[in-house]
């Protein structure tokens, strides 16, 4: 077979992952290894409800064409969402997009050549990394603390690399589920004023599950660049299968390059999604159901929190205020990337914390447990089987 | 502003097209140049129907996240659609995608770096050419006559050029409306046998189309390499609002690329979405209403005909068996690209030929004509217009 494929994939295996969420086809399997809202926290009755007044009041047009940047009345609805996140934008300063994931596309295919540097916290999101090493980006990895990624690294690893995008998920961040203090949020608004060519992306899909503290602003309330793209998603608090989410970019050429990038890409996202998003947020319901969801997602966490306090001391875990994730680091010597196999066949997953950097092969003693789709019962259960496997393996 | 974009957008304004459809908003403008399906031809009470249908019967599974290889039911349902057009695949064979612009987008991404070359028929559609030319491919037009594409020509460029892909719509050509032969496709698939790294994608969806004649097998019915990527969409059939189309790929290497692509591009299709189009194809309705439409649509190009044919005989036209697009070419010195905001003023919109074409500012004599979104009344008054206007810059 002599096929001539393109070079952006070399290197590029997509297997590790994909392999993983093949073993959780089976339902005996308790996964802390995915980023799934609980089945529960699914309203599929409301979404039919919803499904049938939009096609009721406007099928046709919702059956046509639509634009490309967007259903209209979702822009409206959606910048309303987003200012009671001190996020002030405008509706033609939003763009709907088909999922977080495409808007990381989009924003890559506006701004990135291959080889261009940047930067990201260490770890971060998988499927962001999947993505930016499909544009070819040199990613330069900035280290982070209990507080987020730390401004004073960031701008150092700025003035070497020259990047042209920052990656940031500043609220219970994935894997973390840690959250960016308030004072960093207002540096890093600052150094994109020094630096005037580099752009942030803010990935903020948890800021609403938060069940304890006080909701901090996005880094875009203190943005006065236009740099900061702003992407939040409809997936964790009303359904991921939907696939709405939306960028908020209030730099006009950016947001042309955009446009003309998701033209090409699938001339709109479809429109019935997007109108049942916009429906969710103009009968005033979602606020509401995140209260609900967020209830039991917090007593979920504190169950995967109390079951971690019962490991030996040596395991350390992080203790966020909400999201969908904690993240362990075992003691050096204990590899939470071999043990998966055998984890797996215990009736447990997680996803190896490894897979979370941008160097291939290290901190194999760390993993990723999500807790919002699993039971109380489970996660007991499901922990259970992790200690004995660990403490089988010396861990102390 | 400082901003460093990425290179592939030099020379990409995605300015014309989009400013007229801009004007298209208006709705006393009678329009020729969009590829809509009529609005009579959309069942808002069907999709409502099937959407409570899908929701009751999988709710929870449709709501969270899906596989990116697409939902499986209806990888079943869509093969068996495309084997009833000589296209015989299995389920795994067929990736779901946002569109048959996605999967444009995918396969480029799939196999194209910056400066490799691509053979497209000359004229053809201008979303593909955007696409194409944001993965920065060296387009190599090859001509085309009544029959289609040419394939001792294609032979001679990809000789001459050594592409990675073909692009071609064999039936009901956008925007010529022209259908490949018999002959042609045969010649074309011993093509991909002599010419073992090239790639042919061919884009399908207006085959349902067809108002006279017999239906011709795809060139992925006489596929014998696996490189015929065969695309078909349900927009035009069902709905182009719900973003549905798949890709036929019986390459597994190239598959998993694909996949992989798509994943870090949108991790998945809507569910809902693939849900409604499954269940129309299982219910048997689908067949019945492309029946429908294409009595319509058979009409509306009947009446455009008409018209044409009372424009002085130095007006050249297409005569297809179906589709949903004319084309024509005026007298040289009658510009149908200056005319554009003249006509718009009169009250008819048209596509000028010259965006379909990979020379700029060429074929300024050509335009291309939708009539499924016009009613036959539009379509006489529109064509009056058109022709008034002609006659008045001088066509004899």
């Amino acid at each position: 077979m002599g096929l001539r494929y393109a070079s952006r994939f070399d290197g590029v295996t997509g297997s590790a992952i994909r392999d993983i969420f093949k073993l959780l086809t089976n339902p005996e399997i308790i996964s802390f290894a995915g980023g799934n809202p609980a089945n529960s926290a699914l309203q599929s009755d409301v979404v039919s409800r919803l499904a049938q007044k939009v096609l009721a009041e406007n099928g046709v047009g919702l059956l046509q064409y639509g634009q490309t940047e967007g259903y209209a009345p979702l822009r409206e609805s959606a910048a309303e969402f987003f200012r009671h996140n001190g996020v002030d934008v405008k509706p033609e300063e939003l763009l709907p997009v088909t999922g977080s994931q495409q808007a990381l596309d989009l924003i890559c295919k506006a701004m990135l050549d291959p080889g261009d540097a940047m930067l990201v916290e260490s770890p971060t999101f998988l499927g962001a990394l999947q993505t930016f090493k499909l544009y070819q980006a040199k990613l330069v990895p900035v280290d982070t603390d209990e507080d987020g990624v730390v401004p004073e690294l960031l701008e150092e690893k700025i003035k070497a690399c020259r990047p042209k995008l920052i990656y940031l998920i500043p609220t219970f961040q994935n894997p973390t589920g840690r959250t960016l203090s308030l004072e960093r949020r207002k540096a890093i608004a600052k150094l994109l004023e020094k630096y005037e060519d580099v752009v942030l992306i803010e990935d903020d899909p948890y800021r609403d599950l938060r069940y304890a503290g006080e909701p901090l602003p996005a880094i875009k309330a203190f943005d006065t660049t236009g740099r900061v793209l702003y992407c939040n998603s409809f997936s964790k608090i009303i359904s991921p299968g939907l696939r709405v989410a939306a960028i908020a970019c209030t730099e006009p050429t950016l947001m042309r390059k955009l446009v003309i990038g998701k033209q090409s890409t699938d001339v709109h996202s479809p429109n019935l999604n997007q109108a049942i998003v916009d429906a969710y947020l103009r009968e005033g319901i979602l606020m509401d159901h995140i209260a609900k969801i967020s209830a039991s997602y917090g007593q979920q966490m504190a169950k995967m929190q109390e079951m971690l306090a019962t490991f030996p001391a040596s395991v350390r875990y992080t203790k966020p205020d909400g999201g969908i994730f904690l993240w362990v680091e075992l003691p050096e010597g204990i590899n939470a990337t071999e043990l998966l196999p055998t984890a797996t066949k215990m009736g447990v997953a997680y996803i190896p914390g490894t897979h979370f950097y941008t160097e291939p092969g290290t901190h194999h003693n760390t993993m990723r447990l999500n807790f919002s789709n699993a039971t109380l019962d489970k996660i007991e259960k499901g922990m259970n089987i992790l200690k004995d496997l660990f403490i089988a393996q010396g861990l102390r």
